[in-house]
């Protein structure tokens, strides 16, 4: 008890403004039956200092591209976030937190980017909004370099963040600072509230590094033993580091539940309503007299941030105007990548694309990837991505690639061997707008990554994850570098949209797609392998782009359907040929984006698929999602089991990827 | 080149024990065709100290239980530890080196645990070796513990690793070595392979960390600048650290592919083979004229350990023989424990679970587990795990719980917000032998281990997964903390078995399973909710075994089959009262584990799923799995979007998991 009455001392628990706050976070949280009070009431001067004496926002305009960032990344602290914004004058009505938790309230469980005004991006899975946050001060800074000029600073915001204990723990922790501090991210704060509990109890007997050594060692500023609970102390922190030129880490001692005066400082306040008792009595404490879910007039004018906010936006606007003046077609640019619109030639550059795709011929798809980024990024210049370490491998470098530590107008972002990082970096970027990120690694590490892919997907943020080597077709590395549940495994993540091309065109296709997808991720997949160029005829190559098509048509009826992605497309074909001369006419449908085939209209998926007769489905990956396709009648050439150590053929020939093998199968069915 | 140019001067580069590593491993790579010969030639001096003058191990025992541990984290090395083990008498004979990388060779791409002798994990994945050996360290102290009595000391061994940059990157680095500097891993040694390379080129441009003082801050001893071609300056840095009661970071300078004239020091020497003329002369730089995969006489003889292997070997053997005087019962139980040997009483146990959970009654099935648990424990010494700081809602503590922090002989490791540092530990401990580890965390967050489930997998090590809160119905906490597509994509993984149960019954059966399978991991997926216990004869019950069975069989011949699993089990249930009430008679069949179901016989499948007739499936998550099992005719009851933030019971009912919309799915099914 010794530290926490040393630390409260310094501050009085009876400010109004952060009494508040703590009141509203105890109302909502009993109200709900259910969440988070400890945090909330823990961070209550932190989060008043930085919201209303430096956070730059317009409570008016969330959208205010020049604002300030702020991310919690601790979201379980989401009360804290929904009382600030209703406080200082956004659009979150009292009716709002009062059903905090409620189905389809404005006020989720944890902050949810979409679904509430002024939230920045979803936060819960702990350390993600922190590499978020590294993603949003890479963008602001890249975009500055890219869009200011002498004389006009219109890019020019700070991105701050909350994180706690068990942001910290996380290894993602670890991969974004470790980036962000050798980038040198001025302009970002990260505000640790260092309570010393976690959820199993206090964090000595699981936790004992020196964070502010660790930070250090990454090249952050790092200002040691700030009171938490002192707005002064707070606001001296802030403002110094926003000089220093590093990334800034502020290590806040706080008190959890702090106010709760048997709850306080343990593990008990942190994810379950304090009751009735407790909470009258936490409220008795920092004298607030106000019945649940009332704040006081005079309360709110101390929050309300809306004329300040309309300063500063009105401010930037000015400063905006002089540079539209001065650079128009640069500052119509600018307000084109904010909006995130495609470029007025995205339909010629689709088309150059698709050009430089055919004449790659036959080639690795990872390289028509290479080939078709080229040819679009002249067009994009928002395209900002790279690889995690395996630049030449994934081949995302393209003629133009200049990294933003050489030059930070770049358009390259050496992330290192960090999957997880980069990947939830590129959320950050992307939320913070004016870029479309894309990322790479090999598919087998998506696994590294999955959960930022999935919040990507959550979030229907435009990210392209470009994951290469997608079967036991890499060869020599072996079964833990060989994908095998993989391509199915990212089909199941809601909102995600997989297309794994079986060739140069389709690169080109796939490509296309995610750059004009505004709501959500796409993952594109693609070989070490050479495949060879498909012929299609132009109906067919536009046909592409419902994701599942068919490829050939023999000329009499079909008695079978042969479905494949990707490498085995071209197997198909070739067990096509075999079915052929003995006299069997087989449909080829390649279906490189199955999520897009499946949106198309039943009866036109029906001309693609025909259940008169049966399919055989090949993918060297887990068969079980194509079952659902070809039903008991029809089989699957797949592998269900890990890979194996050797050359590319001798592995082909020992899983049976082989055209005889699929004409077969085909024999098989038919003959059932 | 200064740097170059310094490090070599300290060493000879002619020295015949690290010249025949570094010509094995370019022979190797040369005759792939394909591999890493850089990091082999980087660490030479690192490994030859290492192994001939540290290392404790008997080549002609590679399962000597006492043996210290080798873990070669930087996996695309492999050739390394392939020349190391058959340089010093391990059963890898020169035929195997020459297959390096050739399908069924015993010389894999990557190490492999189970394909070679003498290695001890599987790597390639960066950073899961490091924290595997983190596992085996713990996994020798908590056996010492354990097992060691005053005068009789039989577990003594130490965990020695070898990481390079990517491994340090990677965020389960910072998971594993927090965790490591807590617990005082005092025989845990990390050689670090600081070359400054990795894959996209000189490392200093995306990885400027202070590695050292990164540690120091997790509270490990860290030797710097250690020349790591200097065998004096490697082994005086082994001894010292040894003897510092931390674990240690031993920083080697190295030159990766050193000897090689032109691509030594570069991401040249990386990935690829060096070509013949390089090869031809960097044979020629440090001196070995001898054909390619040929070693003389003297050589082998300076290499040789298994005349000190056998001596260390005897040695441990007659102390344990003295043990096993003094304590002949703990000796008896110490080699049951090695072995992997259930206990004797393993069917009484798992009986008494059952009936502990028969007296549960209706429990959510995440309390459930902590029933069973606490009933296999006491005759499960072996059991060695945690949670991810979620014991009190994963509820994996039980009566006996007593973190090794307290106790070293305990049992619960308190593995902190580390999710995928928690898995790839798990493993290490399940590799090194003596435990069977069980590690816990929400079901979502298996996205942050998902790499080290499936490194379980692959490995086929017994690792227990405890994934609880496993769908929409956890309620309040919304998307981000909801799975939806984690159950089936969990699936996907081979050889991993997933049980979802119904009820307490089919949890004691789940962990039941986990515990008695040898040659792989189990998750176990637990509700939030509380689930009503199901009726069921003693045949029933025990048909729980067979992953899949019928619950419920109507009087009449069924119309139509409900197939459920986990929460849904009780759904089917209510359907079918519904459907009975108007006359249309349901099968319902609970699918605890689809793996286990779809190993039995097609007869005794077909005695549960009878496709005479339509089936629905319902689980509260993504449909696509079931499809394959209900065909065309059927229909799945699941969930293919993002959820939301609410109470339990308005989500089930906004997403249709109702007993109303079962039925009626079925009438729909019949009336096609």
């Amino acid at each position: 008890m010794n530290q926490i009455q040393k630390i409260t001392a310094d501050a009085s628990l009876s400010w109004p403004v952060t009494a508040a706050l703590r009141a509203l976070a105890i109302d909502a949280v009993e109200a709900a039956k259910s969440g988070h009070p400890g945090a909330p009431m823990g961070m209550a001067e932190m989060a008043a200092v930085l919201w209303r004496q430096h956070l730059r926002h317009d409570p008016a305009d969330p959208k205010w591209p020049d604002r300030d960032r702020f991310v919690l990344s601790n979201g379980h602290a989401s009360m804290l976030v929904y009382a600030l914004l209703h406080l200082t004058g956004y659009d979150l009505p009292m009716s709002e937190i009062k059903r905090f938790r409620q189905l389809h309230s404005k006020t989720a469980g944890h902050p949810e980017v979409g679904v509430t005004v002024g939230v920045e991006t979803t936060t819960g899975p702990l350390g993600q909004g922190f590499a978020n946050a590294v993603g949003m001060a890479i963008a602001e800074k890249t975009l500055a370099a890219q869009f200011n000029r002498p004389g006009h600073t219109i890019v020019d915001h700070r991105t701050f963040v909350f994180l706690g204990d068990g942001c910290l723990m996380e290894g993602i922790s670890h991969e974004a600072a470790s980036l962000a501090g050798r980038l040198k991210l001025g302009k970002l704060v990260a505000l640790y509230d260092d309570n010393g509990i976690s959820i199993d109890g206090k964090v000595e007997e699981w936790f004992a590094d020196d964070t502010p050594a660790r930070f250090e060692a990454y090249g952050w500023n790092v200002v040691r033993n700030v009171d938490g609970h002192h707005p002064g102390a707070i606001d001296a922190a802030i403002s110094a580091s926003l000089q220093t030129g590093k990334p800034s880490l502020i290590c806040c001692k706080t008190v959890i539940g702090r106010g709760a005066p048997t709850k306080q400082g343990t593990e008990n306040s942190h994810g379950a309503p304090l009751g009735p008792e407790e909470a009258a009595q936490a409220k008795a404490a920092f004298g607030w007299s106000h019945p649940p879910f009332e704040v006081p007039a005079d309360v709110y004018a101390m929050w309300d941030q809306r004329a300040r906010g309309a300063g500063l936006h009105a401010d930037w606007t000015a400063r905006f105007e002089a540079y539209r003046q001065a650079f128009p077609e640069l500052a119509a640019e600018f307000e084109r990548r904010v909006a995130g619109d495609l470029p007025k030639s995205f339909t010629e550059a689709a088309a150059r694309a698709v050009t430089e795709a055919k004449a790659a011929g036959n080639v690795a798809s990872r390289k028509a990837g290479q080939v078709v980024l080229s040819a679009f990024a002249p067009d994009f210049p928002e395209l900002l991505g790279g690889s995690a370490d395996l630049t030449h491998s994934n081949l995302t470098n393209f003629k133009g690639t200049l990294p933003i530590t050489r030059d930070e107008a770049g358009n390259t972002i050496l992330f290192g061997v960090r999957e997880f990082g980069m990947s939830a970096i590129a959320n950050g970027i992307a939320l913070h707008g004016g870029f479309i990120p894309f990322v790479a690694t090999f598919l087998v590490f998506s696994d590294y990554a999955r959960n930022a892919i999935r919040m990507s997907a959550l979030m229907g943020q435009r990210v392209v994850y470009v994951f290469t080597h997608d079967s036991i077709a890499l060869g020599e590395d072996g079964p833990t570098h060989q994908p095998v549940e993989h391509v199915e495994s990212l089909r199941l993540i809601p909102n995600l949209d997989v297309w794994r091309p079986a060739d140069a065109v389709e690169t080109a296709y796939a490509w296309r797609a995610a750059l004009a997808r505004r709501d959500g991720p796409t993952a594109i997949i693609l070989s070490r392998q050479t495949l060879p160029a498909q012929p299609r005829d132009a109906a067919t190559e536009t046909a592409i782009a419902n994701g599942g098509y068919v490829l050939s048509e023999p000329a009499t009826a079909p008695a079978a359907v042969l479905v494949a992605t990707g490498s085995e497309v071209a197997l198909a074909v070739a067990a096509r040929d075999l079915l052929a001369a003995a006299n069997v006419p087989v449909r080829v449908v390649s279906i490189p984006c199955r999520e897009a085939f499946e949106r198309l209209a039943p009866a036109d998926q029906a001309k693609v698929i025909d259940r008169a007769v049966p399919h055989v489905a090949v993918e060297a990956g887990a068969t079980r999602g194509w079952r659902a396709l070809v039903g008991f009648a029809g089989e699957v050439v797949g592998l269900d089991r890990f890979g194996e150590s050797g050359p590319e053929k001798d592995l082909l020939a020992h899983f049976g990827f082989t055209p005889q093998r699929v004409a077969d199968t085909v024999k098989t069915v038919l003959s059932r």
